[in-house]
């Protein structure tokens, strides 16, 4: 059951060193992050623009789960890859548009509602509907 | 120095069955992921809510050390706590403010500087700038 709102939510950071710093929010397993190649840090951790892409995908991921649970819809396979461009606008640097690709297979006869059910998710989806970023779902493909 | 824009940027997520998946961003380390303990969830696991908050968090820390480079400011030592509120609202269930507490310390006769710096970070932050939820700056306080 959803839990009363509002919700709280914390994440500390505590700076390493150089340019890299340590996430957390115990118990949940720290994670190493910095700066993007794109802005002279490095490939190996997670970096502000990837943690966002991340939240993006995950938040649409967790809300359809949780609907085709729902519609009793069974989902057997499901992949997303969330692209985002960063640009000079006006304003600044900002993320311009960010684009999810998802891919699902859902049980016998169970493909179209499942694939409805991602539009309604993508609607509700509480960290695209927090950003000023377009977000778009590109058209969900089957998995092969 | 930073790479010419537009910047792309991608991750990938699987589902791992379950309310559960990995994202990957490689050659980053995979990272479990699912939905977090008030959305019927565990708290072992990053979720949407904690990766928005990781994803601000990080991007004054990371601002803000490049113009502290920039600037000659020595930083000492930097640490930041990322608050957010997740409520109803008209519009559906949104993050309605996020607050960022940094606390740092800053070379001999730079704290000042560093401080009015942070000011300037939190202005230019890429991924406050790409929301709709106001982030505020808690006034910065010197690191014991």
């Amino acid at each position: 059951m959803t839990a009363p709102f509002p919700h709280h939510y914390d994440v500390g950071l505590r700076w390493n060193g150089a340019r890299q710093g340590t996430l957390s929010a115990p118990p949940r397993p720290g994670l190493v992050a910095g700066p993007p190649p794109q802005f002279d840090g490095q490939e190996d951790w997670w970096s502000p623009e990837h943690l966002l892409l991340a939240s993006v995908n995950l938040c649409l991921m967790t809300t359809f789960l949780a609907l085709a649970d729902r519609a009793k819809v069974r989902i057997l396979a499901y992949d997303c890859r969330a692209s985002g461009t960063l640009d000079k606008m006006p304003q600044g640097l900002v993320f311009t548009e960010i684009t999810l690709k998802p891919v699902l297979r859902a049980g016998p006869g169970d493909q179209e509602r499942a694939e409805a059910l991602l539009q309604t998710a993508k609607k509700y989806c509480i960290v695209s509907n927090s950003l000023k970023t377009p977000v778009s779902l590109a058209p969900a493909s089957a998995a092969a």
